[in-house]
């Protein structure tokens, strides 16, 4: 067998476990040095495989490549662009050919969400459609679980369990105090179209009374008197209520509530999250102290509370996107497959990527209770297991120890320059 | 040595570590019942020992008790109440007394910040104004670090190591993105004095060009032109810019900077964090792309990730406070002495309550660099040993099992009502 390189880059957002799976895929390669050359990465993403912006993982010891393990975030870095169709962007695709030419690159693996899964299953295309040899996996990623045929998509099973703690802990907080103060508390959570980890939140209420007790779901459009009544009803129950509203929760028009509430000094609107604005109808409307907080990136960056489970399964999708390829697939993503036991077990599938490319999986409407406040049992069966087990990274000074790669650049071959 | 009862109450906002405290208090006076008979929680802090809403922990386990180290938040309730003068405010005093008598206590317990410590010292005056025998020991706790005399005030460790450990992971994140994303990412902090919170997370930045880049202090007012020039020269210089704001940071004029931004729809002033009011700055005058996270409650009660300094300290201010009692002492707060060696080294000493009450230590200006910006070796130096040591707590369906206690109420003894 020739010895070819491979090319890995990460694509769109970041999470928590994105580097386990690049972890994956170079270790394993570094394995079979008799099939794969050299492993590069690309910086930035697509956006350094287009502009030749390569990165020798080779010069990366094996004890910084174990580590990637256990860091957040993108190590060689990501981007948001999305290359077109073939037939308008052939330069992009032509450009993509002359990297990999010259770079001896005839595997590509491509980690991200369904936008990306759209671009690898292009780049698996291009054997036939421009006559370079290249096979082609891709990884998935997402926090917003919204992945078609796998279980669920890595990254999402440690937002949910950031979710999750956070509103235990805020919820405790809250009860603590709240007969002389901050009665409704507020986390905004991410999840622009789909409430999956807005329901995630919902895990940490396992006992009667206790957070969240109330869920806003971008589902679900927001009818405000009957969340006032059961903010109300809550308050005079257990003396607080604690809240989790996706950042996605619309009006009954559409429109988003985030969008809906403020504007600056200068009349312009401000697009300040929807907590607050939910926090200022709760004042407005029943007069309760109210806190709120916004977690932003926080829950998708938060390695130091990841789950175990989602770090083992973003590394296993890592090496058996390797593996795959070794065994001749292409235009495949390798998926997660929940078995159908009792007990939460599963295994590696596949999927072909022109099925998986832009194909977004909503919420089960069974997922989310009828009053449309909280989450069912089927949904707790089905997130639980995503968030078991904890895998917390080293630490060092009181923090924890991330890598920085060198991240050195790979010489460049081509005297053309691409512009993005 | 006649058997007395003791009486434990949490005041002010809870922490990750106050019960740290209450799991040193009951556990040692259970290691002494020939000295002290049942030790009482007052519900909901001071308001539940003048309203004879007291608590029986004698009837928890021990090993729910024993789980109150690991448990944030607190366990009892808290309140935010402050009693006045006795000349002013005799009836409280006296009414205190009754519920003391009542219930045989002579040993009480006050765990809470200055003003907290401001009642301690007046009830541990009882015995002098108004001639009942009582023991009065302050418990320090406010993860404001203001307290004096003492090395830090338990709860705020593992608030700055909260604190630290998210900007570096956000940190991460903007920087694997920011190529084509957001290029500037805001942190706002509690901290309405003082700026201890926001230095800690300048613990993160270890090495040239790590998060945060830019730390906003309340002891420095706000100079908007210095800021911009600094965000654009870090975007410039690392490709994006990562910033730590206290909610206490303020204009030049005093105002602060949290209500001079954003009205709601009809004019009236939204107080929704300084955060926005920044990242809108920087939109409006740098045009880069931003975002923005408030961590609000989920700091203070982040027992996932507490300091194991902190929760160790907090248990050990706990026990000597009962330590001391037993030696007959009264008037003291139990504090924490740093040993003069490089090696951080603590001990428990003592402070008057008389001294304690009512003062507020700032951050020393040597702890802020001159350009207001970031913190220097010194504070460093200071912050560094508290967030020191991780202290999982114990998981269960993949979240921290913490404990409730019973929480079952002593029969009221007194036939008047008090009314708060």
């Amino acid at each position: 067998m020739t010895i070819y390189n491979a090319l890995y880059a990460q694509s769109g957002g970041v999470t928590a476990v994105i580097n386990a799976s690049a972890c994956g895929v170079i270790q394993t390669a570094r394995l079979s040095k008799d099939k794969i050359g050299k492993v590069y990465a690309a910086r930035n993403g697509i956006i350094g495989a287009l502009t030749e912006d390569l990165i020798d993982t080779s010069l990366e010891s094996d004890a910084d490549i174990a580590a990637l393990r256990h860091t957040p975030a993108g190590a060689f870095g990501s981007c948001r662009h999305k290359l077109g169709s073939i037939e308008k962007h052939r330069a992009q695709y032509e450009r993509l050919i002359e990297v990999f030419s010259a770079h001896n690159i005839r595997y590509f693996f491509y980690n991200g969400g369904g936008d990306s899964q759209d671009t690898a299953n292009k780049v698996s295309q291009l054997s036939q459609s421009l006559g370079y040899p290249i096979t082609c996996i891709g990884i998935p990623k997402t926090i917003d679980n919204d992945l078609p045929f796998t279980d669920n998509s890595p990254g999402f099973g440690s937002v949910a369990k950031y979710v999750a703690v956070s509103i235990r802990e805020a919820g405790l907080d809250v009860a603590s105090m709240a007969l002389t103060s901050t009665k409704v508390f507020i986390l905004e959570v991410m999840g622009r179209h789909a409430g999956w980890i807005a329901a995630s939140s919902g895990l940490a209420a396992e006992h009667e009374g206790e957070a969240p007790h109330i869920i806003l779901f971008p589902e679900i459009p927001f009818a405000p008197e009957a969340f006032l009544k059961r903010v109300d009803e809550c308050v005079k129950k257990y003396g607080h209520c604690a809240i989790v509203v996706s950042e996605g929760v619309h009006n009954q028009d559409g429109s988003f509530i985030s969008e809906s509430g403020l504007v600056d000094a200068f009349g312009h609107k401000q697009l300040g999250g929807v907590a607050p604005v939910i926090a200022k109808l709760v004042k407005d409307n029943l007069g309760y102290k109210y806190h709120w907080a916004l977690s932003d990136y926080l829950q998708r960056s938060a390695r130091h509370i990841a789950s175990k489970t989602d770090v083992e399964q973003a590394y296993a999708l890592g090496k058996a996107a390797v593996e795959l390829a070794l065994a001749g697939k292409n235009a495949i993503m390798p998926i997660i497959v929940r078995d159908q036991g009792e007990k939460y077990q599963w295994s590696i599938g596949e999927a072909p990527l022109e099925k998986v490319a832009n194909v977004e999986v909503s919420m089960p409407r069974d997922y989310i209770t009828k009053d449309g406040f909280h989450i069912t049992d089927a949904c707790r069966r089905y997130l639980s297991p995503l968030i078991s087990g904890e895998d917390y990274p080293p630490y060092q000074n009181g923090l924890p120890k991330y890598v920085k790669l060198k991240n050195v650049a790979v010489e460049k071959k081509l005297e053309k320059t691409f512009e993005i």
